[in-house]
């Protein structure tokens, strides 16, 4: 197809810069997880750096980075600064995955159409690989390739770090984990719900945002603003997740489905009924999309995003 | 006992300032895991909070926090910053423990006397509360109070991450689980076995001793007298350890024993002999006062920490 038309419909604008970032990152987290150990590094344990690699390379939508590319392309940031950064949120991404997979967590032997890492290595090696993508990721926000200068460095880690943790994503896990059931009868208002998953995935996905506006050092309402869209953005994923877990092929998602269900676990189409919960997504696709709105049509690849990521099938 | 007396023996006022260094440690710890969630976090669930502190609160010689809080103290740096660091290295610390407790790891029911956390919690949250600390520790590093310039926390950042990741503590678990023969026969030459614990346990010991200087601002010839320190202190200690583990008793450090031999795991007394390791650990109980000359007394406490890492019983 040629570039006219692809300039011309949004959506393969934004198709085409989504596989862009991916096959960058691809490339990025390739060189970074590398054989030869770097300054300080004593060795590099082969079976520990595969299963790293295992965990973190070829496969994923690479959507987290791609959010972070295109918020700091806004701000006129450059691109290898954001790549590193989208570099260091898809390896806490990845590691997430591995330990959620683990047999103790929500024991899944499939994860993007191929063995989850306990699977394929095993658990100890699994749950080594997820410490080490996670920690990775601080060694990369850290490095002066992010940005020059160590006040944008160190408030990426501050941001990354809380997004992650305790108040964050592990945060959301725990609640997660906490809404089957496992701990007692599980708390499954619709606002349990809303506060678990805009830790589990919302916190990634908005601080995805906000990493772009860190590196261009824009101003607080800059930031305020990507953020307001970050968590419509990461409110819609979440519930077009939930319906894919309903209603998705298992063999086209790369992962088992049917599991909420299973598990008696709330979700917010399992407590306002499937119509609601695809209103309650259209209505935060024009949130997102309202929140846009300061950057004009340079911001037409976001607004793409938010519409993809409620209308995805896999 | 008298100040004088405690002042007149390096050994007592050792044990003055490492029990000062865990009482400060401790209330920062407990204060900095405190119930109330902080910026940017949306709560801090109860049960993963719990379990965070469990595995980080009460218990523990707080051998690396002293290290930072005397090296620092070394070069005139202000104590409220060294506990942060030293704080920061006590929940990556903690996090190691948790993790190789685990059933798929060392699968070890005690720790410091108590149930493992996978025992007096579960597993899942096992997981997460070390998930939970490790990326505690960077958010700890990243904020002001740690250090006013940026420059100085980044630089804790990026060290922290190296000593703990692929290429240090992580990559030496792997190492470790290898040692035992999991995953094909093991490589167990001396070089083998020196590399797995300058990785596994040396690694954030050095680390430790790095930070001081990092947050002193001093020279690069500081940096590397402390670095060669803390190397010494590093392999003393682990030798010590596995002395403990072929001699002590299970009852006085709190864990169980003679596990080493059990797994056929290869350390240097099992490889030299008893009395050759005692030998090596006489020796790098030397390397590291002779790291300490140019600081002459001032240093005193940090040379008798080295006597105690070689002679302790627990």
């Amino acid at each position: 197809m040629s570039r006219a038309t692809v300039i011309g419909d949004p959506r393969l604008a934004f198709i085409a810069r989504l596989d862009g970032a991916a096959a960058d990152i691809e490339r990025l987290l390739d060189r970074l997880l590398a054989a030869e150990p770097i300054a300080a590094e004593i060795a590099r344990p082969t079976r520990l750096l595969e299963a790293m690699r295992y965990a973190s390379l070829g496969g994923g939508k690479r959507l987290r980075p791609f959010l972070v590319i295109e918020t700091a392309a806004l701000l006129g940031v450059p691109r290898e600064r954001a790549l590193m950064a989208g570099a260091a949120i898809e390896c806490v991404h990845g590691y997430s995955l591995v330990h959620d997979d683990l047999p103790a967590m929500d024991d899944d032997a499939l994860r993007r159409g191929r063995p989850t890492v306990h699977k394929a290595y095993d658990e100890a090696s699994a749950i080594l690989a997820g410490d080490g993508l996670l920690t990775f990721a601080f060694d990369i926000l850290a490095r002066p390739e992010t940005h020059p200068d160590p006040a944008v460095r160190v408030a990426l880690v501050a941001g990354l770090a809380r997004a992650a943790g305790i108040g964050g994503m592990a945060g959301g896990q725990m609640l997660d984990l906490a809404a089957e059931g496992r701990f007692g009868a599980p708390p499954n208002r619709e606002h349990d719900v809303v506060t678990l998953q805009a830790m589990k995935t919302g916190a990634l996905i908005r601080f995805s945002c906000e990493a772009g506006v860190i590196l261009g050092q824009a101003s607080d309402a800059t930031r305020e603003t990507l953020r307001r869209y970050g968590k419509a953005l990461g409110q819609a994923f979440q519930i077009a997740d939930d319906l894919l877990d309903l209603e998705g092929d298992a063999a086209t998602l790369g992962k088992s489905t049917g599991k909420d269900e299973a598990h008696g676990k709330a979700t917010l189409p399992a407590l306002l009924g499937r119509d609601a919960a695809r209103t309650r997504l259209a209505a935060l696709v024009g949130e997102a999309e309202a929140a846009l709105a300061p950057f004009g049509e340079a911001a037409a690849v976001l607004s793409a995003a938010a519409h993809f990521v409620a209308e995805r099938r896999s």
